[in-house]
């Protein structure tokens, strides 16, 4: 049985990774940055398809028994999609942040962010009326979070000011939960935090779908947990695999090894 | 004869068209926004070459007599190679931009902003050294002036705090010279201005590049002046046109008109 699969458009997705590693230590995955294209955030829907398609067939050359959207994006347009054509499960990082925005929520009302096209989307809004049909939902792009995370601007004045400027019309609106809507804004989730207060819950997606992960690898045969420690984690790249391991590990929280580039086109 | 083609990874570049079109009113230019791709600033040479390459021969079907890599990071990496392969004049933002810098200096000490690859590649430092062996040059890398550009976040707190967060060392540096190399930082010159103080000044590798191309237009026939004022401008992108016009009429001061998709590989 094969590994799981897990594509991004970059460093992002390496936020769900490491969930599902804390999770299912000793579960072989390999993780497909799409770093040539990166990012998908504002790329149109028929561009991130396209891309989303190429992520799984390069993984699936790989022999996974699984397939992980890690990207919120490419989760909103493609994964309807990715669904209905590949043999494998396929899950994506929005059902499972939807779900735990649903369970955190106590006034009903639930806030968004994330990129363009994951808010143009209506991804989360369609998934979580669709669970409580009364949700009051609203949602917000707030494109300056992936580039200040990937520069490493998680901290200080900057962030703080950056997170102000997207987040101050949120903090009057009522919502008592907030859901991180790409897989870059974990690194944020300090800053973030800091200027909702204390009263309103912060739903992280990746840890969501890890939990989600777990409930399915359960469901599979044993054999998926790799008898080979070694071959463990293979991290594959479109672009540039130095620079995805240097800024990968502030994601990753540990160094990445080896990285392998991969044409795609 | 054709018109002037120019392309970038995007919206960028449209401050280089815009000054072309100040110089040359009436001169036919098509503009290529690889917005499939974009951006460059990141990427590795290898691929921002082999994405080069692709832009330019989806111009050369469109019959241009002249090529103008309105891309900083495409000019550092690309632009020997294109002059190499192709049979039009190639022109770039980085020579015209460092001889400005040198003739702008008074003290020999210039500094060079743009994205990580055009800083990482030394075009800048090389041809300011290449014109004066004894110049000083420092160069910095400033990521986030991209997305601030394209999120229209041009003034107020945000892009004073990144400016002061990225430019205060160089002002300790004795730079009197401050060169904006990449093409959405001209949007910023006031912040960066500002952060910088009077003193140091600021080179717009956009206005030096139209200065340029100018030049090499009087050289050729006057049949360049396109007749046919409706097609004067064309748009192209590989991605989006909608949110290219939207983003692009910041850059070029006026309304982008018809914006069409091209495929590109």
């Amino acid at each position: 049985m094969g590994a799981i699969g897990i594509f991004d458009s970059g460093v992002g997705g390496l936020t769900v990774l490491r969930s599902i590693a804390e999770r299912l230590p000793g579960v072989p995955m390999v993780y497909l940055g799409d770093t040539a294209r990166v990012p998908y955030g504002a790329k149109s829907r028929d561009t991130v398809i396209r891309y989303a398609r190429a992520c799984a067939e390069l993984l699936l050359e790989r022999d996974i028994s699984m397939l992980v959207v890690a990207c919120n994006t490419a989760s909103a347009f493609a994964l309807d999609i990715l669904r209905e054509e590949l043999d494998v499960p396929v899950l994506g990082v929005i059902e499972p942040g939807a779900r735990d925005a649903v369970a955190a929520t106590r006034n009903q009302c639930v806030g968004v962010i994330g990129t363009a096209g994951t808010v143009r989307s209506g991804a989360y809004q369609h998934i979580i009326r669709q669970l409580v049909p009364s949700m009051h939902v609203v949602a917000k792009a707030c494109p300056l979070f992936v580039p200040l995370a990937e520069e490493g601007w998680t901290e200080g004045p900057v962030p703080l000011a950056v997170a102000g400027e997207y987040l101050n019309d949120f903090r009057e609106s009522g919502i008592d939960t907030l859901v991180l809507g790409c897989t870059h804004y974990p690194l944020l989730r300090q800053v973030i935090g800091e200027t909702m207060g204390k009263d309103v819950a912060l739903v992280d997606s990746a840890d969501a779908t890890s939990r989600v992960v777990a409930e399915v690898v359960s469901s599979m045969a044993p054999s998926l947990v790799s008898q080979d420690a070694d071959r463990r984690l293979r991290f594959l790249v479109t672009d540039a695999p130095e620079a995805f391991a240097q800024v990968g590990r502030r994601f990753l929280g540990h160094d990445i090894g080896p990285v392998e580039w991969v044409d795609v086109v």
